[in-house]
């Protein structure tokens, strides 16, 4: 079978189009920059909402849904948010089309008094519902996730970490006070490192982002940061206090216990299907696409293999006997009894869509009461025995789990630098790229220039605190060494 | 406390508003036509969806996502889906904006070449993926459903009912055979009726609609129908047959075992958030919104009463061990423990909201061994011993949801009549409406004529057959009687 996965050494970019190919996770769609989200993406996507809604709700909060169209007008309320937002989005200007010779056209006559923009993010539409919602402090907090799609008109796009409509979840969050607003935004950066790294086994850096880094809106964005196996960086989640920014844009009050009338504190915070593609470019490897067991949406795969009809008979039954208990043990597997396809076929198919585990079973299996049992990750095959099966594969799942997370670990601690000149800097940033620790005297123009020299970014400062020292580039004084990487 | 609710029988659509209103079920957007779902209405959705998407998956279905913008022309390739479809959708024109003084306007310049029409259904771009995926005999059926947001540019909306922006999902399937995708069609009307009757307590009719009732692109479409408490019809939920009008028109073939190429036959079905209107308007009274358990958040709320510290903290003990007990049963159960509201306020709220069953304690129920519990259909309450209350509540939920179902059906029922002649038909529909049996000679014109001298539809041509007889407005012959109402 010819190989249909380019090598990662090879061509990385175009690695990563393949696995997502070959696993049929997703399509470029006929709209510029949309993606098709195919079943086998879907259901990766629908496991990763699954565990991320359990701990949103295991934190107090509940979902709603508010609408896809913002007024026009709404954008402009808040003076940052607007600059952030209104350069890239979708709007909508007319209510009808018409027909004409063998088409159709827009209906000039529905042009809109005011135009709608697609929702880039949902904060000025939702604290337009707050301020009807809250008066007094009896109404606080609000604790609101949605999981929605929205849309931002973005020039170069990627399936996956960066397409012009992607789903999303947005938590968006009213408090009291300003420390509680500030729990509430760490604890959800820790809801996301959580996910990250026990669900995803994807190692993460949490901080919060420089200035200009800054979500539109926000008085300071915290972030969690990856580094994929390109040793680029990726954002793969962020989450914002807003302080009392878009109370102010939309003059949400409420009466406090001392009976004054008080701004409400904000926070909102999201991650996006963009979380897929940080999976795929960190445990992937050249056979196509590798999924963490918890996330896997099929964990095991049985192929019962056969020649004839008595032979198939006797290893469906078999096949099937393993099926049911690892059903007992709520395991997610699949028997693929296909007669279409031969084993070889089957094995690749579910090598390149990345099932943790595949049991093959055969003849001589039966009469030595055996399996056979790959692992993805390893590529290792294994003849064990079919007693004591259930649990033995109940614990290699946790195994593969935590092996994935460690080899991700390892790899991203390898390169990862801590440097003290420019110099050092610019040759580690081009000899093996990665995570490099600096320090910054935290001035836009020292971070504006780096970027411009290296294109690297400030990923984030890291909120485990380090040791003071000088600017790498301006010999000026800094608290701690800041997080450098080129980024996605 | 003054009443909140208007009564049914004073002004029926002021007491849906205000059902929805007091329950926090959703709010008007400040766009037009569109509404945000407050948590409890989304809670309400979410136990929807969970239901559908487990008979989804059992039937075979896989979750895929599909973008959220159609290029225009693809609309205009199914000559009968464009007509439906263009005179109400949101046209996406331009990808920017820019600033002015003190707000922002469309940037000219970023217009785009073609425009995108935000879907009303994905029919056509779900299609124009097919063609890519089917190749082969092997590669079908391909069942699959989507869970998304679609916009048709309503006029008069109504919350939940009709709004311009709604939620669903849309099932779409491609077949081999004519004979598969029929069965199909009618294996997810059988879902949907079972979701209706089953779990939302809702008793439908099954039948086909009329050719001018019929989806814009459909060679039949299958229905459910339901009767509100203000006797007129809803369409609950409709699956269609579509034949190889989209294969057709996207030019979707397979190589078929015979090693002929041959168009795709295929269906789509959909359910949308209406349903929950259909809820509302099935089962909730002059005190507010009612639940059937099986759908309900919390089917369970514990109010402890106290006077005194040492009361509270007995009462909270007491309370929690009814919570812990229905937990273990797997009963959606709250102890409502809030300080800063009184018990009246709190029944008041419960009450309101539809929560199947409340349990009351105080110190007096303490010492007796006994709790106070409320059904919220019926409005009684019983002093019921302690001892045994899980098993007895567990019981009970499924009576209220079996009760319920049987009074909607009684009622629905009560207000069904089989008519001769169009006069009696008149004078049935003025006096009492509901739902009326009569024969039709099957012609558009005789359908038209009615409907405008009365407002009735056909809602649909049940599937269950009935005897022959003469149409009562053109005495022309008529295979069976169908399904007239006035309808929402």
């Amino acid at each position: 079978m010819a190989k249909k996965i380019t090598n990662r050494d090879e061509d990385y970019s175009q690695w990563y189009q393949d696995v997502i190919r070959e696993a049929r996770l997703a399509d470029h769609s006929p709209v510029r920059g949309s993606m098709v989200i195919r079943p086998n993406g879907f259901a990766l996507w629908e496991n990763m909402k699954q565990a991320l809604d359990t701990m949103f709700k295991d934190t107090g909060h509940e979902n709603a849904y508010f609408p896809l169209f913002i007024p026009k007008s709404f954008l402009s309320k808040e003076a940052q948010h607007v600059e952030g937002f209104a350069k890239e989005c979708a709007v909508v200007t007319h209510s009808r089309l018409q027909s004409t010779n063998g088409g159709v056209e827009v209906d000039p006559d529905s042009k809109l008094e005011e135009e709608l923009i697609v929702r880039p993010t949902s904060e000025t539409i939702i604290w337009d519902s707050y301020r009807n919602w809250i008066q007094s402090y009896r109404d606080l907090p609000i604790l609101i996730n949605q999981w929605a799609n929205v849309v931002r008109w973005e020039m170069r796009t990627r399936l996956f970490l960066r397409t012009m409509e992607f789903l999303w979840q947005e938590g968006h969050t009213a408090h009291a006070t300003q420390q509680e607003a500030i729990e509430e935004t760490e604890r959800m950066l820790e809801v996301y490192r959580t996910f990250a790294e026990d669900f995803m086994g994807m190692p993460v850096i949490k901080g919060v982002k420089t200035e200009s880094e800054r979500f539109a809106g926000a008085v300071e964005t915290y972030c969690i940061e990856a580094l994929m196996q390109d040793d680029k960086a990726l954002q793969a989640g962020t989450s914002h206090f807003l302080g009392q920014n878009f109370a102010k844009a939309f003059d949400v009050k409420f009466q406090d216990k001392d009976g004054e009338h008080k701004y409400v504190w904000a926070t909102s915070w999201g991650v996006s299907t963009r979380l897929i593609g940080g999976l795929i470019m960190t445990h992937s490897d050249d056979q196509g696409l590798v999924i963490p067991p918890r996330l896997a949406p099929t964990q095991v795969v049985i192929v019962p293999i056969w020649r004839n009809d008595e032979q198939k008979a006797e290893m469906l039954e078999y096949a099937d006997s393993i099926r049911n208990e690892l059903d007992d043990l709520d395991i997610s597997v699949k028997l693929d009894d296909r007669e279409n396809y031969n084993p070889g076929w089957k094995f690749n198919e579910h090598e390149t869509a990345g099932i943790p585990l595949r049991i093959a079973v055969g003849p001589r299996d039966l009469k030595n009461n055996n399996v056979e049992l790959a692992r993805r990750d390893t590529l290792d095959k294994n003849i064990v025995e079919r007693e004591g099966l259930g649990e033995r594969i109940d614990n290699l799942l946790d195994q593969i789990q935590q092996d994935l997370y460690n080899a991700a670990k390892e790899r991203r601690d390898n390169k990862t630098t801590t440097v003290d000149s420019y110099d050092k800097f610019k040759e580690v940033l081009d000899e093996q790229g990665g995570f490099i620790y600096a320090h910054w005297d935290g001035t836009a123009e020292t971070e504006e220039k780096i970027k411009e020299e290296t294109k690297a970014t400030i990923r984030c400062i890291p909120l485990e605190e380090g040791e003071s020292g000088t600017c790498m580039v301006t010999g000026a004084p800094s608290e701690q060494r800041v997080l450098f990487a080129r980024a996605y």
